[in-house]
């Protein structure tokens, strides 16, 4: 019944398409998908009231899962499952209420199993705001049932 | 016009009681504070639907926002404003729906203007989730007005 | 030909003294095995001249190696063969010429080919000097032949 | 006495020139600079039998060692003393005896005193052998005296 994709940047869209529709934590903080292609994706979320922490900033938390989230489609992409086995962020400026983040998650490298992804976060202004590097893991099993091992 | 604390314990649960009143991430999240003393914090979560991702597990970005705001509390309870400079964290396992996750932070080091804190996330079978560790970096300022400089 | 351990703290031993004859790293620095038994592992250095860096302080990259040495016993002395995926080092104070520095690695995790090894690095004086947390991964292979699959 | 430098480039070989003179740790393991330039440095080390672990292949503490000396003089080339607060590394491939590792460090966000640096380490095939990522904290001091503020 499932599509059948040739194009890896068309099935790359449709995995994330299919990441996102499942993804209430994401919805839950309006984090949108900009781009999604092989091994890399960019997620974008506009800071509210809602996320922000006891210093009146967005909460490191919430800037976390936007890199995590772009980590996950970077990751996912492909059509191999694939979760994180770890992460670490350094946060370099605050993002304030109004602020439109921006997550830009690359490849660095994947080899069997095991992969490195770095993302990079920035304002409105095109100012850093945090360094991410995701660890990932691939598990059994496609996002989208395609013909053939996952590649 | 505010109080004056002299018990360290007391200074603590004031200060995470002035950060949670202000904290509307942690709200959003459903986060309780289980116990704040110096140096040291526990804080709760249960896992809700819109807490999940594409996986139809917690968002690792969720169990990072539980564990980073235990550590801002064990690292701020002292009275001296301070802020994350970078976080790591390691999945150990997936959150279900409806488990309880509990983040117990701890103080490693501080000397300085920084430290380091060690978290643990368990569930309510006290199986580990992930672990946790956070840099901090002390700004000027008080979370609650007390007389001297900050301890 | 080779022995028959029955008990898993000597089959410890015998690993971590199968893997440090085979170290010419650690004999280079001079890094002694001073315990090794299930998921643990303690090692000692003494900081000399040649170790010192631009700063005159023990370089941080021999500290690493000290507590990458503890983590890598500590997880290969249960007899399956295992490697560092990644580090971090989160470093405290330095360490002077004569400083005594011991690294004292703990396993926090282990579950199917992976796990998670925590490391304190401390002084004569019983400073904390680094904290240290290692991600290993499971690979093929015995490192003392011993009847049945890797336990 | 000591010279005044108007170009940084200079400046940045300068400090470099110093940082290794006094260098014992990065002689003893015969770390090479290839370029020092204000904000990156790139540092060769060739993997001999000393250098390796028991699973004969070159201790990840030396590959971290290049990694952190390349760090080191990207923050230090602009002659403000900075020593590493903490670091990170992924080991993606091992190095044998022979290879010759090349460790790239670039900036990627200084403000206040701290910074983040990643580093690349490739090998002669220009294979990726791990990723690293540094934060540095800058001290009172500078490495050759100049007139002025440290810049």
């Amino acid at each position: 019944m499932s599509e059948l994709f040739n194009d890896p940047h068309q099935l790359a869209s449709a995995c994330s398409d299919a990441m996102h529709a499942n993804d209430d934590a994401s919805k839950l903080l309006g984090i949108e998908i900009i781009e999604s292609r092989p091994g890399h994706a960019r997620l974008q979320l506009t800071v509210s009231r809602k996320m922000t922490n006891g210093h009146d900033i967005c909460h490191g938390g919430f800037v976390f899962t936007l890199a995590d989230s772009a980590f996950a489609h970077a990751c996912n992409n492909t059509n191999r499952v694939t979760v994180a086995s770890g992460c670490s962020i350094e946060f370099l400026a605050p993002g304030a209420i109004g602020d439109v983040l921006t997550a830009t998650a690359s490849e660095r490298s994947r080899s069997g199993r095991t992969g490195v992804y770095d993302v990079d976060v920035t304002n409105q202004n095109n100012e850093l705001i945090a360094v991410f590097r995701g660890k990932s893991y691939q598990i059994k099993g496609q996002l989208i049932d395609q013909p053939g091992e996952p590649t």
